[in-house]
C-alpha cells in the first residue's frame, strides 16, 4: 500500500494541500462555507484545525450554535484533513456522517479538530472534535466517511 | 404511557402544531433555516414533509446540493415531526444524527419526509428520507434522536 | 451503470443467491451466526428477511434480547440483502453500521427485514428493521454500508 | 450538576465499580459476553479497557474477527466505562451505536479502550477504540449512547 494509514505516521508526512489552497478551494467550491467565515487554522497530512466565527445567525433557542452549523463545520473539517492527505480532490464526497451532540457550545466561536483515522484507496474515515472556543470540553463528536473518486485515489 | 409510540397509531392522531405555527417558530428561533427558505408542506402527529428551494448558494462541486445543507434540512424535518407529536417545545435538542448520502440530488429543490419511529418520554428517534424534487429515488437517509426536556415531556 | 440502484426496480429482478445458498455460506463462513440459529426466510434482489429463534443465551437484564445479538442479526441481514443483489461475494465487508434501539423486544424470536437503499459499484447501503416476532412495532433500526471488493463489483 | 462531565476530571475520581464486580455482573447478566471470554483489564471513572481472547468461532471470511463480535465487545466496553462512572446500574441500556470498521484486525485477541465523553443525568455518550492485540492501529471506532434509568441517575 502506498498510502500511510496510521495517523501517527501520517502526521510526520507533509500536507498535500496548504491552508491557503484549501481556503481558495472553499471559496470557489463551497461558497456557503466561505460565507459562514470558516477559517483554516492548520492542515497536516490527515489532520486539520478549522474555526468558525461567532455569528448571531448561527444560533438556535438556548443561545447556542445550532446543530446544522456544527455539522457543516465538521464536514468541512474532515474534508480539509482528507485533502491534507490526498491533495486537492474536489470531488471527494461524504458517504456518511454521525454526529453526537455532547454539550451546548454557547453562542461563541467554534474550533474543529479533524483527524483521518483510516485512509483507504477508495474510502477514508475521519473523526472531528468540536469545541466552544472558551472551553476544553468537547461540544460535539463527529465521525464521517468520504468516498475518494477513482482517478485520484492514487494521490 | 400516555404517548403513542407506534407511527401508525400516531398518524391517526391530530398534529399538535400547525404548519403555520412551526413556520413562525422557525423564523423566530432558527433564522438560518428560515433564510434558506425551508418550507413546511405538511405536519402530522409524528410526521412532517418539508421542502428546500433551489439556490445556487447550496451547491458543492458536481453541481449538487451540499451535504451540510441536506443535514440541516433533515435535522429541521425531524424537529417538525417531533413537534407535530409533542407540540411546541423549542428546547427539544438533537442528541445525535446519522446521515447516509446515497445519490447526488443535483442542483434543484429537495423534499424531506420525516417520521418519528419512537416517541419516548425523554428521547425520540426519527427517520428522514430526502429526495431531489425531480426523482423518486432517495438522495439521502437520516436517522436522528432528540432529547425532550423534562418540563415539557408530557406534552 | 449496469446495476439497478432503485429498490423498487431491484425487487422486480430475481435474487442472485438463493436462501439455501446463503444458508450454506453462513454455515461455512460465519459459524457463530449459524450457531445462533439465524434462518433465512426469503432473499430477493436487494432484500432479505431473516429470523433469530428464542434462546435464553441471547438475553440481557430486563428479559430482553441483548444489543449485540440484535446488531449481529442486522449485520447478517444487510449482507443477505446485498448478496441477493450481487450474488455470492463472501468478502463484501461492513464499512459502518448505526443501530438505534427503539423498544425492548422481549425474550422471544426476532425478525429482520433488510433492504438495500443504494447499490453502488464499490459501496452499498442498506437498512434493516428489527421486530419482536409478537409485535408490529419496530424494536430497532439499523443502517449499514458494505464495501464491495473490486473483482466482483461488476456483478 | 453533581456528576462530572469532563473525561479528564472523571479520570481523577475513583471508579464506582471494580473489575471484579463488573466481571460478576457480566456473568450473571450478559452470559453470552461471559461465554465469549470478555475480560476486564481495568475500569476507571468513565473509562474501561476490555479484552477478547482469540477464538476460531469469532472469525469471518478473510480470517478476521467478525463485525458482530467487535460490536458486542465495544458495547460491553462502553457499558463498563459507564458503570465505572455511575456504579452498578444493570438496566442502563444502549440507545444507539455507530461502528466504523477501519482495518481488519486479523484472527487474534482484541483490545477495547472505552471512554465516556459526556455523562448527563439521563444520557451518556462514550467512545471505544478497538485494536488487534498485535497492532497499534485502530481496527474499529465506536461511538454509543446509553440511557440511564431515572431511579439510578443520581448514582
Amino acid at each position: 500500500m502506498s498510502e500511510p494509514s496510521s495517523p501517527s505516521a501520517a502526521r510526520r508526512k507533509p500536507a498535500r494541500i496548504t491552508s491557503a489552497q484549501f481556503g481558495k478551494l472553499l471559496r470557489e467550491n463551497l461558497p456557503m462555507m466561505a460565507d459562514w467565515g470558516v477559517a483554516v487554522e492548520s492542515i497536516g497530512h490527515g489532520t486539520a484545525v478549522l474555526s468558525l466565527p461567532e455569528n448571531p445567525r448561527f444560533l438556535r433557542p438556548g443561545e447556542t450554535v445550532s446543530g446544522p452549523v456544527l455539522m457543516g463545520l465538521a464536514d468541512v473539517a474532515v474534508y480539509a484533513a482528507l485533502l491534507g492527505a490526498i491533495g486537492p480532490v474536489p470531488l471527494a464526497v461524504t458517504s456518511n456522517l454521525t454526529i453526537n451532540f455532547l454539550r451546548r457550545p454557547g453562542p461563541g466561536a467554534i474550533r474543529a479538530e479533524a483527524q483521518i483515522l483510516k485512509l483507504g484507496r477508495r474510502l477514508a474515515t475521519g473523526e472531528v472534535r468540536l469545541y466552544a472556543d472558551s472551553s476544553a470540553e468537547m461540544a460535539a463528536h463527529v465521525i464521517a466517511s468520504y468516498v475518494i473518486p477513482d482517478e485520484k485515489s492514487g494521490g
